[in-house]
């Protein structure tokens, strides 16, 4: 767990209490308006977790209260209600000063067993190599966006919307970090709150999504280069839409799978 | 909101505070060890959320800590961290004495909007009436499963191991209220933790689950007398599982999704 992170997570005197200080490397938004992306707030929360309870993550849901603005720091209080043999379950406030930004949830813990069996398939997809590249929004060019690499293998996506738009409501994209960051349960986690990013493509308008929550569930992560994103929205209606995504390796190994709630935006 | 429920969910002098006595009408275990069924805490949770921010639940998801047994009272304390024009931001803290059972997180709104689709369809599954009725694991015959009609369209479910078990993970099950309680969110907040009755299916094992989380994300509720559950096992590894429920009416419509993590036990 002492890989470099996306973020400049930073631990305290106490193993319960991180430091999460914000700049536009892990934010989205107008570049006057700069915010957290809540993915990074999932993230490290994940990564806060992990260290505090020494286990790995098995499920993470956060609650997005309100936003978290550069150049302010994020303070995460690490929480552990109920810890047994095999797994702890654990919770995370961030708040910047005593504003709380979001809550995490989750579980962590590893168990012997011979069962591994995933029966969710990998989608057919071009290899990365033969997929457009979409230009995300990219603002002042240092956001977050501008760090993450995105292919479009199906479906329509980014700022010049590259791909067609797909009926079946469905959106496939390969995902790696610019820098060569490893993929790990934090990279997933961030790329977990990219399911907004399908509203468009599966109505077929200019639209988005403002996330309510960001869910996390971790299969098996293996060594891979791309994260291939399966991302379905399942429906929208009275103003909200769900949506979910399964993150497969390279090799087709499902990672993890996540899902999300999300005020509908249609501009 | 003033439909008959599952429970018996009791209001007080504070309207952010609930009470929920329990009986083994909404327990499960083995009838010496009886404890209040997770979807249960959930649902209550959803009813006093419902109840107290005078909205509907677009998102909830509950992190399940402890057991509560009968004949205690759960008190659920209900906090709304953010309210906005069309959508609050809240969470129930569900304990017996000082000790937490369970911690629900939601959104609750409604808001005005054309846009209504579902891209998730109803697989094609046999009518309730020409299905094979389940009986799960009645014990003594006055628990949560005594109230609680399931019907397998496909796979195998439930003590006698009713159905075929299917090799692509997958369970579909038609459910209702045996005392013909309306389906609405709280009913469905119940189903959704059906998701580990599907882990035996999925392995072809004698197995099962305990559900560390239950998330559920409500599309639109339409008058219906079954709900058709469309059960996945996602995959499993290392000693824990993840599952995904679809949740319609007979006519089709996606009413909810639903997704957990689980302990994986296999007998």
């Amino acid at each position: 767990m002492s890989q470099p992170l996306f973020f400049n997570l930073q631990a305290t005197h106490n193993p319960h209490r991180w430091l999460l200080p914000l700049s536009p490397a892990v934010c989205v938004g107008p570049p006057d308006n700069l915010f957290m992306f809540g993915g990074v707030g999932m993230a490290a929360a994940i990564a806060a977790l992990e260290r505090t309870c020494g286990r790995p993550a098995i499920w993470a849901t956060a609650q997005y209260l309100s936003y978290a603005r550069p150049p302010s720091i994020v303070d995460l209080d690490v929480w552990v209600p109920a810890s047994g043999k095999y797994n702890s379950q654990a919770r995370v406030i961030g708040h910047v000063g005593d504003k709380e930004i979001f809550t995490v949830n989750a579980a962590l813990g590893a168990r012997e067993s011979e069962h591994s069996t995933q029966w969710v398939q990998a989608p057919e997809a071009p290899p990365p190599e033969a997929c457009v590249e979409a230009d995300h929004w990219r603002g002042g060019g240092d956001d977050l966006h501008s760090r993450i690499e995105v292919r479009v293998a199906q479906g329509r996506y980014g700022g010049a919307r590259a791909g067609a738009p797909a009926s079946d409501g469905r959106l496939l994209l390969w995902i790696r970090s610019r820098e060569g960051l490893p993929i790990d349960s934090t990279f997933l986690a961030i790329v977990a709150d990219f399911v907004p990013g399908a509203l468009g493509n599966a109505l077929q308008l200019n639209a988005g999504g403002n996330s309510l929550d960001n869910t996390i569930r971790y299969r098996r992560i293996v060594p891979t280069d791309w994260v291939l994103c399966d991302i379905r929205i399942d429906g929208v209606h009275g103003g909200f839409g769900h949506g979910s995504m399964a993150l497969f390796a390279q090799d087709g190994e499902l990672m993890a799978t996540a899902s999300q709630s999300m005020i509908l935006r249609v501009f």
